[in-house]
Protein backbone atom coordinates (compact mmCIF):
# COMPACT_ATOMS: atom_id res chain seq x y z
CA UNK A 1 0.00 0.00 0.00
CA UNK A 2 2.68 2.06 0.35
CA UNK A 3 2.96 2.26 -3.75
CA UNK A 4 -0.85 3.38 -3.74
CA UNK A 5 -2.81 -0.07 -4.01
CA UNK A 6 -4.12 -2.81 -2.29
CA UNK A 7 -4.88 -6.00 -2.84
CA UNK A 8 -7.94 -8.37 -2.33
CA UNK A 9 -5.45 -11.30 -3.43
CA UNK A 10 -2.10 -11.72 -2.39
CA UNK A 11 0.15 -15.12 -3.09
CA UNK A 12 3.18 -16.51 -1.85
CA UNK A 13 5.03 -17.33 -5.04
CA UNK A 14 8.48 -18.34 -3.62
CA UNK A 15 11.38 -16.98 -1.49
CA UNK A 16 14.46 -16.00 -3.08
CA UNK A 17 18.05 -15.87 -1.48
CA UNK A 18 21.17 -13.57 -2.32
CA UNK A 19 24.29 -15.15 -0.76
CA UNK A 20 22.86 -18.57 0.57
CA UNK A 21 26.36 -19.34 2.22
CA UNK A 22 26.97 -15.77 3.77
CA UNK A 23 23.64 -14.69 4.72
CA UNK A 24 20.48 -15.36 6.20
CA UNK A 25 18.46 -12.54 4.49
CA UNK A 26 15.91 -14.35 2.69
CA UNK A 27 12.99 -12.33 0.16
CA UNK A 28 9.68 -13.43 -0.09
CA UNK A 29 8.11 -12.75 -3.36
CA UNK A 30 4.06 -11.91 -3.20
CA UNK A 31 2.42 -11.68 -5.90
CA UNK A 32 -0.98 -8.85 -5.52
CA UNK A 33 -3.89 -8.62 -7.76
CA UNK A 34 -7.27 -8.05 -7.44
CA UNK A 35 -6.13 -4.15 -6.75
CA UNK A 36 -8.00 -1.20 -5.64
CA UNK A 37 -6.60 2.78 -5.08
CA UNK A 38 -5.31 3.23 -1.19
CA UNK A 39 -2.44 4.37 0.07
CA UNK A 40 -0.53 3.75 3.38
CA UNK A 41 2.30 5.42 4.50
CA UNK A 42 5.40 3.21 4.32
CA UNK A 43 8.45 3.14 5.93
CA UNK A 44 11.24 4.46 2.80
CA UNK A 45 13.07 8.01 3.13
CA UNK A 46 11.70 8.89 0.17
CA UNK A 47 8.42 8.56 -2.40
CA UNK A 48 8.54 5.58 -4.35
CA UNK A 49 8.14 6.14 -7.88
CA UNK A 50 5.48 3.60 -9.06
CA UNK A 51 6.31 2.48 -13.26
CA UNK A 52 3.60 0.36 -14.56
CA UNK A 53 5.23 -2.15 -17.17
CA UNK A 54 3.22 -4.75 -19.04
CA UNK A 55 4.78 -8.35 -18.43
CA UNK A 56 4.92 -8.85 -22.21
CA UNK A 57 7.19 -6.64 -22.32
CA UNK A 58 9.73 -8.23 -20.05
CA UNK A 59 12.42 -8.40 -22.03
CA UNK A 60 12.49 -4.40 -23.28
CA UNK A 61 12.47 -3.93 -19.65
CA UNK A 62 15.95 -5.95 -18.78
CA UNK A 63 17.31 -3.98 -21.87
CA UNK A 64 17.10 -0.62 -19.28
CA UNK A 65 20.11 0.03 -17.39
CA UNK A 66 18.21 0.68 -14.51
CA UNK A 67 16.98 -2.71 -14.39
CA UNK A 68 19.26 -4.71 -12.75
CA UNK A 69 18.75 -5.70 -9.48
CA UNK A 70 18.67 -9.88 -9.09
CA UNK A 71 15.55 -10.96 -6.98
CA UNK A 72 13.24 -8.36 -9.16
CA UNK A 73 14.32 -9.88 -12.31
CA UNK A 74 13.82 -13.51 -11.19
CA UNK A 75 10.52 -12.43 -9.65
CA UNK A 76 9.21 -11.04 -12.60
CA UNK A 77 10.17 -13.98 -14.90
CA UNK A 78 8.84 -16.64 -12.04
CA UNK A 79 5.30 -14.04 -12.33
CA UNK A 80 5.44 -14.61 -15.81
CA UNK A 81 5.56 -18.34 -15.75
CA UNK A 82 3.10 -18.56 -12.97
CA UNK A 83 0.39 -16.82 -14.97
CA UNK A 84 1.29 -18.49 -18.09
CA UNK A 85 0.54 -21.94 -16.54
CA UNK A 86 -2.73 -20.61 -15.55
CA UNK B 1 37.10 -24.37 -16.00
CA UNK B 2 36.96 -25.19 -12.15
CA UNK B 3 33.88 -27.39 -13.08
CA UNK B 4 35.98 -29.29 -15.69
CA UNK B 5 34.90 -27.12 -18.80
CA UNK B 6 36.72 -25.06 -21.15
CA UNK B 7 34.57 -22.92 -23.62
CA UNK B 8 35.15 -21.77 -26.98
CA UNK B 9 32.08 -19.26 -27.12
CA UNK B 10 31.73 -16.91 -24.17
CA UNK B 11 29.42 -14.26 -24.64
CA UNK B 12 28.31 -11.10 -21.86
CA UNK B 13 24.33 -11.40 -21.56
CA UNK B 14 23.90 -8.83 -18.31
CA UNK B 15 25.48 -7.86 -15.03
CA UNK B 16 23.39 -8.08 -12.15
CA UNK B 17 23.27 -6.42 -9.11
CA UNK B 18 21.48 -7.18 -5.31
CA UNK B 19 21.41 -4.30 -3.53
CA UNK B 20 22.42 -1.39 -5.59
CA UNK B 21 21.09 1.70 -3.20
CA UNK B 22 23.75 -0.01 -0.58
CA UNK B 23 25.92 -2.16 -2.82
CA UNK B 24 28.48 -1.09 -5.54
CA UNK B 25 29.03 -5.17 -6.22
CA UNK B 26 28.03 -6.55 -9.58
CA UNK B 27 27.65 -10.06 -10.84
CA UNK B 28 27.99 -10.41 -14.59
CA UNK B 29 26.40 -12.95 -16.20
CA UNK B 30 28.85 -15.12 -19.41
CA UNK B 31 27.28 -17.77 -21.23
CA UNK B 32 29.44 -20.34 -21.65
CA UNK B 33 29.06 -22.50 -25.41
CA UNK B 34 30.93 -24.87 -27.42
CA UNK B 35 32.24 -26.55 -24.31
CA UNK B 36 35.46 -29.29 -23.59
CA UNK B 37 36.69 -30.56 -21.00
CA UNK B 38 39.41 -29.17 -19.43
CA UNK B 39 40.38 -28.36 -15.39
CA UNK B 40 41.86 -25.66 -14.00
CA UNK B 41 42.41 -24.91 -10.16
CA UNK B 42 39.66 -22.89 -8.72
CA UNK B 43 39.81 -20.85 -5.63
CA UNK B 44 36.91 -22.49 -3.70
CA UNK B 45 37.40 -24.30 -0.61
CA UNK B 46 36.06 -26.68 -1.49
CA UNK B 47 34.88 -29.04 -4.77
CA UNK B 48 32.42 -27.56 -6.84
CA UNK B 49 29.53 -29.88 -7.46
CA UNK B 50 28.26 -29.95 -10.64
CA UNK B 51 24.83 -30.81 -11.39
CA UNK B 52 23.82 -31.24 -15.17
CA UNK B 53 19.79 -29.67 -15.85
CA UNK B 54 18.18 -28.84 -19.13
CA UNK B 55 16.72 -25.21 -19.69
CA UNK B 56 14.04 -26.86 -20.78
CA UNK B 57 12.90 -27.76 -17.16
CA UNK B 58 13.89 -24.54 -15.02
CA UNK B 59 10.61 -24.61 -13.99
CA UNK B 60 10.93 -27.88 -12.50
CA UNK B 61 14.81 -26.74 -11.07
CA UNK B 62 12.47 -24.00 -9.38
CA UNK B 63 10.22 -25.87 -7.27
CA UNK B 64 14.22 -27.85 -5.60
CA UNK B 65 14.59 -26.41 -1.92
CA UNK B 66 18.09 -25.30 -2.68
CA UNK B 67 17.99 -23.19 -5.54
CA UNK B 68 16.42 -19.69 -4.32
CA UNK B 69 19.71 -18.09 -5.23
CA UNK B 70 18.25 -14.64 -7.40
CA UNK B 71 21.00 -14.37 -9.27
CA UNK B 72 21.14 -17.81 -10.50
CA UNK B 73 17.19 -17.88 -11.14
CA UNK B 74 17.83 -14.23 -13.06
CA UNK B 75 20.58 -15.48 -15.02
CA UNK B 76 19.12 -18.96 -15.88
CA UNK B 77 15.99 -17.00 -17.49
CA UNK B 78 17.41 -14.37 -19.19
CA UNK B 79 19.84 -17.36 -21.06
CA UNK B 80 16.40 -19.35 -21.86
CA UNK B 81 15.10 -15.90 -23.23
CA UNK B 82 18.31 -15.18 -25.02
CA UNK B 83 18.54 -18.95 -26.57
CA UNK B 84 14.85 -19.10 -28.08
CA UNK B 85 15.68 -15.65 -29.43
CA UNK B 86 18.28 -17.26 -31.73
Amino acid sequence: EEVGYGARKLQHLTSLTIAPGYQSHCTHIVLAQDLYEQRCEGDEPEEIEVVPWSLNRLNELLTQEECTEARSIAALFMVREHLARQ
